[in-house]
């Protein structure tokens, strides 16, 4: 009994943070420079500091609100128990605290990669790699240790530790569901917040610096440029660490209900050397190796030159992932070869029981290793500098912003053709090797890297804020020079990150989605039900809508920015000759409650919609529970298939416009004419690019939570109208049902010690039809017992 | 016996096309001017017809290639006749010879309206009008008169004029659908080539002879002039009408089919004054009244005052289109409850067999109406002048041209809320009265009022064009400011035009998709089994490339236009000083060969999408059919949903854009501030209307096209996979089907008269599971026997 391998992943998630605290302490040692440096940082560290203070306050009463909300599910449903609430908040200050810990190492590496870059670029990306190293094991570690403890807490609870049937796992599993819930709840106003917040004081520093004071970006002089920098941590270190942390969680989750579900369909229980939930296990020990698996990788990530170029770093970082990648596929399969059982049985739609060997739980994983490395690959063909995207939009430029703004649109709209088709065959391909259970699988293997990617990612913003010191603080040219190398690599990476994060959400969404199928216990989603058809074209609308609210956001929040450093600059005497001192905190108290502001209408679309179907379904019919299932289910795939789609459009789109511009800073070839930055053509690539900011650093990223959100509060929800099913559709007046189970077990062994037990279901369906269904099972007397009972128990239900 | 009812829409067709007829003859002896006016109508008449006739050059050669891909189909179905091609080529014929009317009556008329214009307001309203009248009855008139022709063909050919099976009378449809989507195919070329023809050539004039050389617009110096008034023409009267004629002929035929279905569901046969085709008359002879109140709403549209302004005119306009509206609900409530039984019975999915009253049926006709106006009033909000999200782009356009784009992309996506709700509910509620028969009845009503649609809809670029001939033949200030108070209203009715054509397009695949699921005769389309979810992914993201594919093509031909443009200036002596005549006809050229070469891709992506995923679907799953059609089904789902969705967003935004840019005509207050045309608000106002223009004139309204003709092409190939389902099953490895169908008919009447059948299905699923359907039918002993053995029928499929 190798049953200890439930405590493995909480053991390896440990391992993982105890480095992270190790490495932490070492980048702590580092010089931080000192004067004017130091002074800088402080007011970003501060600034940071002062956002989460604010968020964290607004999102106490969200979190009073939404457990309240819980105690009235877990009052109405008698399945919920009312420890989802715990979860819940432990969910939600979990990823709280990832997100400061990222937010804080962010905000300390930033001046100590400047001070190194002022003697070494080696070391530069030592530091700053490092600190997104710091960023991505407390993420990583945090999510496998809360989600493991939980699991291990809940199955003592509710099964003494011992396996029970299915039923019970599935009431462990829905109250897991509840640390999910809160981590993706936050997550929500994360991202939402924060890429209002970057894009606000991004937009705003912009308008009046740039544009009107005509001051160079980063200037100490313009008010917005600490609430600028801010943002960059605020969005892109804390909103993308959020993100990936609910991702994380909600696919080992969502993959270990389709692990039960399994254990359903071989008839309610396996014989394995893991306590019987090998299937369940399985994906938190993936995950656990990922954090292990992530550490080695970081080691890789490393230079040797000092006059280095981006080549030479984008080379380091690939190195690593590439290397992380390749050992998760080694480790999923020795994992699944060694936990899953040789052969299983899953229920495929339609066409009825399969035998599924453990072998293609594996392939399944590599497709979703597959599907993360494409989709960088992707991201980087559309967005990446040089490429023939980029091209066509520059040249497009040299006609005026107007065809620049087409153009970009159009790279983006086009660029949805590969990754949809990407997730279409990786949906079909996974699904082909080992039912959902393969698509969970699938997004587990691929988030197993999350730690890796993550600290690949964070790199990006803080040697952004690194070139920013150097520029504030007036450091000699070459120590700009190598942060610019860094940030340079750091832009490509946050392409490609929001391509992983994407490809995250959306396997995760479906991974929920089939899990949503399985809690309510309806036999799929059909959309030729005119209310659930009617739901799907609700749920593609949403991500439309909510992507403008986030635009306007931005718009409205940069307006009230620009008026306040227009105010300094009128108020404030000698800002311009820098001889008075701008009043920085205005401009970043300014962000901070705008963005606070701002996401709360997003936020209660996002969370109010499925609630508010629900409800008017159950309005409208009080007795087909079923049905308003289905609806719901219509609502969350239009959410999630609208959702994709508008994440890569805007990311990409936004990400093209953004290096279309910064063709213009080494020269571009227009009908055979260099073009630099000033030119008519460079003025109509920033306008393309400021219309690309909000895309691709606000509402874009925003679709991944709203996709994974949504999904997860139909899980929550599920047990409300999956639980009532039986009493549901016996009072629908146009159907009356009756069920009589029987089960004839036929004890006499046959000659080759066989012994069969058949199990009749019937079912009295309106306008004198009735439905006779049996089932017969055939092998040892125990076993065909066995299976025959959990056949008969799961019609009932 | 009213069974002379089915020629009834025949007869109101042939009144409606001889009212054109003399109307049109009324137009034509109307004074068309003299001089360099004549002159100028002439060349867009000639570049007009040369637009047409290379456009029929190819569409020639298109329609042999769909022939022969039909002559396949109806080689391999053996339930698909050959006269299908016939049908086809007809429709194609039919809709190419309307889109002909429109553009000849549209080129002949704008001349006669400008002359008009010299002496009289109303005298040029009523010309103008009077050319859209006959259009918008060109178009219906023909619609109705080929499908009813072809039906009663049909019905005489396969079922000899009378009522034998449903069987028989889906054969009768399926060939009609042929007729549907011959005009669909057409629709798409005139659509998307005319809407890539008319913006190549706008943006193209508006770049080098608005932008470069500082001529005003319709400057007869401009050598890109003639093209962009003949775009006008092409695009949004030929385009329009033939999305109409489409809308018109898919909905009715829609409507036809589910009106079988209800037959089928009420035992195989209903005893009615129409010869037992009642429900199947129904949609045709709505259609058939509503070219006669179209007719009669045309003659209340008239002004009496030389004085009038925009007001008067779009409130003659509102007047005919609300009383011919109004009219309508009073003829269906007349047809619906004389033509139907009073109760029938309707399959509901999941909540069996409902009995509905023929009421209800009227209540889905007002549900459609309903929508028909509410979509327009919406479309004013988003998009009119004085409006809240209009003056919101203003005041954005102060800070750039970044904030207008941001500003105008944020309105087009927030304004599918109402809409998509408005559908969604639509959608429940006509369901919930009357099924998908009423989804499809309630699109039937509102397409009802097509003729009078189209008449309001093609005034304006008329008026467009009279305003252009106005300008290029110098006439007297007094001439111009009459034809721009009808362009204007113009204006405005293009805008709820193409809410109308997109409400009427997403009814119409709407109730395709209902009668595609019928066809092919699967129990629904459930997105919970992969492949099904994989293909709605796939469908939701080619509206996404289509369009970028629509407006990329846009920026090309316009360059070339640009270049041509150029050219001339530079090599034609004294052309900018209005000595040299400039080569019209080449721009001309341009714009026909570019438009017709850039349809080919977005085309090719329409048609090609379904057939491959029916072959790669039929090559995985060679034994499973009903699956590879519930992918389809998956596929088109996907594609209506996002295809709505982004015509909501590309139409209005695009309108939005426009109206931000002419508020500054008339002057604008930001600020505080009255701004007006020239200055930089007004610029980046003009930025964001360039950007609009692809995004409302051709890629949005392609989006009607792209979701009917998927349908339709899935409902033609939908006998190739429903025709062999039981085969298919049958041999499928993991499920083995037998079939046992017993009808026992209990002959001894009971003491109340009433006789029993039974009828009882049993089928042997793989893993040793069968399933035992019965159904009982008590009544009269004859009508017991037919609808068992209707019953068996249907279960023997």
């Amino acid at each position: 009994m190798e049953s200890y391998m439930i405590y493995m992943p909480i053991v390896l998630a440990i391992l993982g943070l105890i480095y992270m605290l190790i490495k932490r302490s070492s980048i702590m040692k580092q010089d931080a420079g000192d004067g004017k440096m130091k002074e800088i940082s402080d007011h970003i560290y501060v600034g940071a500091l002062a956002f989460l203070k604010a968020e964290y306050k607004l999102l106490t009463f969200f979190v009073i609100g939404a457990s309240i909300a819980l105690a009235g599910v877990a009052t109405v449903v008698e399945s919920t128990s009312y420890l989802i609430i715990v979860a819940f908040i432990i969910g939600a200050v979990f990823s709280a605290v990832a997100g400061n810990i990222g937010m804080r190492i962010a905000t300390k590496t930033n001046v100590r990669t400047t001070q190194a870059a002022k003697t070494s670029l080696p070391k530069a990306l030592n530091i700053s790699f490092g600190g997104g190293t710091v960023m991505g094991l407390g993420v990583a570690g945090l999510a496998v240790l809360g989600l493991t403890a939980f699991f291990i807490i809940f199955y003592q609870m509710f099964m003494g530790g011992e396996w029970t049937n299915t039923t019970d796992m599935t009431l462990v599993l829905e109250t897991l569901a509840g640390f999910s819930l809160g981590a993706e709840s936050i997550a929500l106003f994360a991202r939402v917040g924060g890429g209002i917040y970057t894009k606000a004081a991004d937009v705003g520093a912009d308008l009046v610096g740039k544009v009107e004071a005509g001051i160079p970006e980063d200037d100490p002089r313009n008010p917005a440029t600490i609430a600028d920098n801010v943002g960059d941590n605020v969005g892109d270190v804390a909103g993308m660490g959020a993100d990936l942390f609910g991702s994380y969680v909600a696919t080992v989750l969502a993959a270990m209900v389709l692990g039960n579900y399994i254990i359903k369909d071989m008839g309610g229980a396996i014989e394995d050397a893991f306590g019987g939930i090998g299937t369940i296990l399985l994906p938190m020990a993936i995950a656990g190796a990922g954090i292990i698996i992530s550490i080695i990788g970081t080691f890789l990530v490393k230079i040797s030159s000092n006059d280095a170029k981006e080549a030479q770093v984008q080379k380091a970082l690939n190195i690593g992932n590439w290397t992380s990648i390749g050992l998760v596929a080694v480790a999923c399969f020795g994992l699944v070869t060694w936990m899953l059982p040789e052969t299983m049985k899953m229920e495929f739609f339609g066409e009825g029981l399969k035998e599924i060997s453990s072998l293609r739980v594996f392939y399944a994983t590599l497709v979703g290793l597959v599907v993360g490395g494409a989709i960088s690959s992707f991201t980087e063909y559309y967005t990446g500098l040089g490429k023939k995207p980029i091209l066509n939009i520059v040249q497009q430029s040299s006609t005026g912003a107007a065809t620049n703004i087409i153009a970009g649109l159009a790279t983006g709209m086009i660029s949805t053709f590969s990754s949809v088709l990407l997730f279409a065959a990786a949906i079909w391909a996974s699904y082909a090797f080992a039912g959902f259970y393969g698509v969970a699988m699938a997004a587990s293997a691929m988030m197993a890297t999350t730690a890796m990617q993550l600290a690949i990612d964070a790199f990006g913003p803080i040697a952004d804020n690194a070139g920013g010191i150097a520029e504030m603080s007036e450091q000699e040219p070459i120590v700009r020079e190598r942060t610019d190398i860094l940030d340079s690599v750091g832009n490509t990476t946050a392409a490609t990150g929001k391509g992983f994060a994407i490809a995250s959400a959306a396997l995760t969404a479906l991974a929920l989605f089939a899990a949503y199928v399985t809690f309510t216990d309806i036999d799929g989603i059909n959309i030729f039900k005119a209310p659930v058809l009617s739901m799907l074209f609700v749920g593609g609308m949403v991500p439309v809508v909510f992507s403008a609210l986030a635009m306007s956001s931005v718009g409205k929040a940069a307006m009230e920015m620009v008026e306040e450093v227009r105010r300094q600059f009128r108020e404030i005497p000698g800002i311009m000759e820098g001889t008075g001192t701008p009043e920085y905190d205005k401009c970043v108290d300014i962000s901070t409650k705008a963005s606070l502001k701002q996401m709360l209408l997003p936020g209660i679309l996002t969370i109010g919609f499925p609630i508010v179907i629900v409800l008017i379904g159950l309005l409208i019919y009080p007795d087909n529970h079923k049905l308003v299932a289905e609806m719901l289910g219509g609502y969350m795939a239009g959410v999630s298939v609208s959702g994709v789609l508008w994440a890569i459009f805007q990311n990409n789109a936004g990400g093209a416009w953004d290096n279309a511009k910064k063709s213009f800073e080494a020269g571009v070839e227009i009908n055979g004419v260099m073009t630099y930055k000033g030119s008519d053509a460079h003025k109509a690539a920033v306008t393309g690019d400021t219309v690309g900011d909000p895309f691709k650093d606000t509402s874009g990223p925003s679709m991944n939570i709203l996709i994974k959100l949504t999904c997860l509060i139909g899980l929550v929800i599920a047990p409300i109208l999956g639980g009532h099913s039986e009493t549901a559709v016996a009072t629908n007046q146009n159907v009356e049902v009756i069920k009589e189970i029987s089960v004839e077990t036929q004890g006499d062994r046959t000659l080759d010690g066989t012994a069969t037990a058949k199990v009749i279901t019937k079912t009295t369906i309106g306008d004198g039809e009735t439905l006779v269904k049996e089932k017969t099972f055939k092998g040892n007397l125990d076993e065909v017992t066995k299976q025959a009972e959990a056949y008969a128990k799961s019609q009932k239900n």
